[in-house]
């Protein structure tokens, strides 16, 4: 049977993928007088005196709304919220699967930022944390930035952070691969939305000097005339010093990575070979890459990583999310800060040995059962140290045990 | 154990009383490409080109939201939309326990009618209907009525329906017993808050020709000088045509039922004395009724009902409010109107047959687990019936044997 055949049939006949599960019984009288009422006032009451014990005596803290209003849903673009809701139902499973996380898919009919960010933050009481998702730049900056500003929760655009982690996590590896460091470097992004964007600033507080980010008009830098934003303009401030202007083509001459967040086969082979030695091409276009990794490698770059499972080196979000939301509600963090994602990449990047590290595998596989566990340990940890964890009596180690037993 | 400690342990042990469970496996790479990219793209696409396909594809039709502000919850007021959320897992745990719903706790943080009512407008593509819960009168009703205008999807405020149902189907029973019609008796309402205002318009629509709706001001009249408001002015329009005036002990003079949804020990003997032969009270205060059942028999009343489990004839909403969203969710239905009520009222009544049928046994237990089932049944039929299902190919048999097998 072809994918498409399989994957409706195998939709319908679960009827989606998400239920709810009681984690009480309610098989009688008893039962119901603890689990409602006149049990259920106990807690209401503790809550009402104070806030925090929400985390005590209800479910909060292990719940994640997965927020979008479907205006950049996977590849297919602006398809609208109702349309988006079976990838936040799927989302919503590996949450699950991958660190036992609960998660509940929110679809927002509205494309309007001032909605989103108020009705988020109005349902703040339920959720210990909000994964955005699926929702387009720049809008998704303006979302995330207010909401980051007004909640207690942490609040996580996947497709930015996520992107950025994973990826940060591979180039740490194809780095040590190349024996070459962030500092001295040139990265040449491609892709100014919402994942190129927050792969640059990442890759920028990871110690990287000299980053290019390209969109459809080429090199941004300070002072371009055409096709700049606000957000642009923030970048160009801190990348393309030396002002690269021109194509894609122009700023990958001499550079050491290729890294792809836009349209399949905008690399040529000839821009693969005009780059520095050893080069490092991570083309993560879906479903088809920037360049295919054959032509990649014969062109002379060293490290080849995509965004599909069929090739070596998958850049998969799965690897982060899941571990990086179960560290931050263990520790009842309040937000999910830059260093977190850093302690993430680094987490996931330990998991190749270097024994087994090799240019065809520099990121562990979606399915390693010891990713989560050990993102979690790494965020919680530097949660604690960067004092945004508001839970007390609980370690890093204590967060990986958890997640552990989860996954069993 | 006290109760208090007792339940307190409970919440916190189980950190919280829901989770999400997931329909189908994620445990390897083919698993990953049904439920997620790339093959979630496909029933996207197909909810894009046809917006009903949604309830093909995903779990949404499924799914009720449970709404509060959290400013009338339970017994205790305004506590506030955080503090209500126990009491809202427990309301998603009675969906699943006694009907396969799964349901999901929305607490918003604030008391604006517009704001609550778009918040949940835009949230409508995840949800299957609507179920408003512990928002205080009369808020509620323009929130309610608000929302019915524009939406597809079933809203249900249960503190107004859900008891109006239940009190019905113990009235139809009571009334049996006693040898009365709907149409020759006068019933007495005391309490103008949201379930009292719905049990009156729905008792009217029941065939009830004399009902008197009283509040704290008294009986509600036409032209009442005092303590009115828009809600009340259209009570005053279709009850107490004989404009009674004084105080709810003028009121209960000669009436055939007394039906509380007010406050402890308003009812004296005398008054219950001063009703008509084989009057009917149902005290349904909570925790401690308007006159304790054992009083009210010694002054005559032929049947006592309340809202408590240690007294026989317990008032209760989850008699109602699983089976109802069973039966309008499998047909699809757009809205629960007065004919699914009133058919799941004599649903409830009907499962008490004539010959148990005693003062002490008007209305079935809440483990009872024919009732679902068969209120299921009846809302369906009646959706059918008034034009308002949107599915095809189901009938009431088969929403009733769905029901059966989710309880199994």
């Amino acid at each position: 049977m072809e994918l498409r055949e399989k994957t409706l049939k195998f939709h319908k006949e679960n009827e989606g993928k998400i239920a709810l599960k009681c984690k009480v019984p309610v098989r009688n009288k008893e039962d119901m007088t603890l689990a409602y009422t006149p049990g259920v006032a106990e807690p209401c009451l503790e809550i009402e005196k104070s806030l925090e014990t929400i985390y005590d005596y209800t479910s909060k803290g292990n719940w994640v709304a997965v927020v979008t209003n479907g205006t950049a849903v996977l590849g297919l673009g602006d398809i609208g919220a109702a349309a988006g809701l079976p990838v936040m139902e799927g989302k919503a499973v590996l949450f699950k699967a991958f660190a036992g996380v609960d998660a509940f898919p929110i679809c927002l009919e509205t494309k309007d930022i001032d909605k989103i960010v108020e009705t988020v933050k109005l349902m703040e009481p339920t959720f210990g944390g909000i994964n955005l998702e699926d929702i387009k730049a720049p809008e998704c900056f303006e979302i995330e930035s207010k909401l980051k500003e007004i909640s207690n929760i942490p609040i996580f655009h996947d497709d930015q952070h996520g992107t950025a982690v994973v990826s940060s996590a591979c180039l740490i590896n194809a780095l040590k691969l190349v024996n070459k460091k962030f500092e001295d470097i040139t990265i040449v992004i491609n892709g100014a939305g919402a994942a190129g964007t927050a792969i640059t600033k990442l890759l920028i507080k990871m110690g990287a000097k000299d980053v290019i980010l390209c969109d459809t008009k080429g090199p941004i830098y300070k002072g371009r005339p055409a096709g700049m934003n606000k957000y642009k303009d923030e970048i160009a401030e801190v990348t393309n010093k030396k002002l690269v202007k021109g194509t894609l083509a122009d700023a990958l001459k001499g550079a050491d990575v290729f890294l792809g967040v836009s349209v399949a086969n905008c690399v040529t082979q000839e821009m693969v070979k005009s780059m520095n030695r050893d080069s490092i091409i991570m083309a993560m276009a879906n479903p088809n890459p920037e360049i295919v990794p054959e032509l990649a490698l014969e062109a002379g770059a060293k490290v080849v990583c995509t965004g599909r499972s069929d090739y070596p080196n998958q850049v998969n979000n799965v690897l982060a999310f899941p571990g990086i939301f179960r560290g931050a509600l263990d520790v009842r963090a309040s937000d999910i800060n830059d260093e977190m994602k850093i302690a993430a990449a680094y987490a996931i990047a330990e998991l190749v040995s270097e024994d087994e590290l090799k240019p065809e595998y520099v990121i562990p596989q979606a399915f390693d059962l010891r990713i989560a566990p050990k993102v979690a340990y790494y965020v919680a940890k530097a949660a604690i140290e960067t004092g945004i964890a508001r839970r007390e009596n609980i370690t890093p180690e204590m967060v990986e045990k958890h997640t552990k037993e989860l996954l069993k």
